[in-house]
């Protein structure tokens, strides 16, 4: 069976409000994607369109969007798994072109969040949660990790400064990215004195909300020779859940969802976390990221925040992550975010990031997760 | 490659108001896929939940609908084509399993739109159209497909009265069905004297907002034959877009989004109109069973209101079509109608839809559209 690859990748500037509408804002990604591909829009098969519901007032995008990249009449449809949709886009696009039904398949990935004051955000995000039994007590997104971070660091010791450190690393990439929304490099000092949103997460602990969009052009391995320089491949897509409910969790020292989608990637790639050349993982809080390290194995539970500690998450670290700024500088268009990330790692691997390029990166890994950990997707790529 | 074939069906009773919570709506369309089956919760590898966003308060459901089925950590997301998500979902586990990354999908469609007022649903509904350039000038729903209409009548001398014809024969059907929302039996008085929704559009004309579920359980061959009695295969799976503006379609006499779906699916399942042995086509309203006989092939265009005058499209007819009583007798919960179409095809192939079976049917086809026109599904299944 012919193998998978991505060819094309392409985000818009991420902001607090793009000022344009969304048909417009996903153009911009697309754009980028295809730019310097052998291709043409007739040659794109079909399209997924992927976001979370509810922030803009367009219904059923995906035609919409589907129309303004003069895709008519191949076939498109909405994917959604809230913060990940874009990594399950990918996984969805994979099984498109492995199943024999298209040849190229375009991900499109957006979030415009600004047409709502962030108080109507937040209600929305809320109801992300179990609405009968859960979000109307309390249990928005900051609450939910903010809970992981509490029992983290009452069983492995982990210090509201190491959280810190993971937004200081970040931010001094974030600083370097073009594309970011944030792009101030903070001290340990700036986090731990901003304001408190969720003990013991602090506002710097925390990614912002923002308008943004990512495109994934996706190709068949024989297409995918003929129309790109260098075809980044996909060799592992894995995809779990957790429960939607906090009190059905087996364990709130780790994401479930997180560990079995890294197992299922890793044994379809034929990896071990110790082959990973560079990972951008999600970390939609500083504790996120922490989790991030011991549940794709990069770290021993209970070991993550020494490994940020020792700086072996920089770019040229043991593990470099989050060398594009994360979510924590780039912001979080929640349907964009897995693109983005993804976009990330393809330059990697091509070696075009400029910004801040791992010395001969070869494979590398996506994390991404919905929710306080009810989806958890990680994608495995190869040069 | 292995083939791929649905082993289970199920639907909830549609209603107009289900009073139960979204999970538990769920539940019971997936109780009834499940019966009878060889296998457990356990064998099933991942599910996708199909629905139209913004009917209910609960957000990112497929979460939640995992867990309460007790298929967590299986993966799970969100498909979305408005009123044909639910065969779009059977698509992407075709897809998914064809591709080799699962065995078993579960596709649950669904919708809630008892927490809305009607006119809050009309509003919804009418932002699955252009939201700058269309739907606030009013074309909703019903207006679309009453242009529609209007332009058949003109083009081709179509009348009201055989509009109504269609209405009279899902009416007759739709009575004999358990699970129908509506199972009186209408003339063609009583349609042609109903309120006026969207001239030449009647009340009666139209399909009704309801609550309900419907789900499908797809396997891999291999697994299908293991577990059920008589699977039924998924031979066809057309898909295709028109333009979200009604001002961009060439034609408005004709869908062509289904049109291209049909030709993908007869080409891909080696058959051809006069094969079909018993149809579901998409009637939101009168005009489109019309409409969905000349674009299916099953009458030449501009013959379509023939083959309902001739009582055709009756069971003992050439080409029995909706002999559930369709959308317009059914209702349409949006998710959750391509799933009860397709569980009426299944249970006729299977020889089991004792309240109006078509004798010796074989070879079945489903028509399901979203939107006024933007997203057309063909599916065509066989014994």
């Amino acid at each position: 069976m012919e193998e998978v690859a991505i060819v094309g990748v392409g985000q818009s500037t991420f902001t607090r409000k793009c000022g344009v509408s969304v048909r417009e804002l996903c153009f911009q990604a697309y754009k980028e994607a295809m730019e310097g591909l052998d291709i043409t829009k007739d040659d794109i098969d079909a399209s997924i369109v992927c976001s979370a519901p509810e922030y803009d007032k367009q219904r059923t995008p995906s035609g919409l969007i589907s129309e303004y990249l003069e895709l008519t009449p191949k076939p498109t449809f909405y994917v959604e798994s809230v913060c990940s949709s874009s990594s399950t886009g990918l996984r969805v696009a994979w099984s498109l072109i492995k199943s024999g039904l298209h040849k190229v398949v375009a991900v499109i990935g957006f979030q415009k969040m600004s047409e709502l004051t962030s108080r109507e955000a937040a209600e929305r995000m809320g109801r992300g949660g179990d609405i009968i039994w859960e979000s109307p007590f309390g249990i928005t997104m900051p609450a939910g990790y903010a809970m992981y971070a509490r029992a983290h660091m009452a069983k492995y010791d982990t210090t509201e400064e190491q959280m810190a450190m993971v937004r200081v690393k970040n931010s001094s990439y974030g600083a370097r990215n073009p594309k970011a929304n944030y792009r101030k490099e903070l001290s340990i000092d700036d986090v731990m004195n901003s304001d408190v949103i969720t003990s013991p997460l602090k506002m710097f602990d925390c990614c912002a909300n923002c308008d943004g969009s990512s495109s994934i052009i996706v190709a068949r391995g024989d297409v995918a020779k003929r129309v790109s320089k260098i075809p980044i491949w996909v060799i592992g897509v894995g995809a779990a859940t957790d429960t939607m409910t906090m009190s059905g969790r087996k364990s709130v020292t780790g994401l479930e969802c997180s560990q079995e989608a890294a197992r299922q990637a890793y044994e379809m790639a034929g990896v071990k976390p110790e082959d990973i050349d560079v990972a951008e993982v999600h970390d939609c809080f500083t504790i996120s990221e922490i989790l991030a390290y011991e549940d794709l194995g990069f770290a021993k539970p209970g070991e993550g925040a020494r490994l940020i500690e020792e700086k072996q998450t920089y770019a040229d670290g043991k593990i470099p992550v989050n060398v594009d700024g994360g979510l924590l500088s780039k912001g979080h268009p929640i349907g964009a975010t897995g693109g983005s990330q993804i976009r990330t790692i393809v330059r990697q691997l091509r070696g075009e990031a400029t910004e801040a390029q791992v010395k001969g990166a070869e494979i590398g890994l996506v994390h991404n997760v919905g929710g306080v950990g009810q989806y958890g997707n990680v994608t495995i790529l190869r040069r």
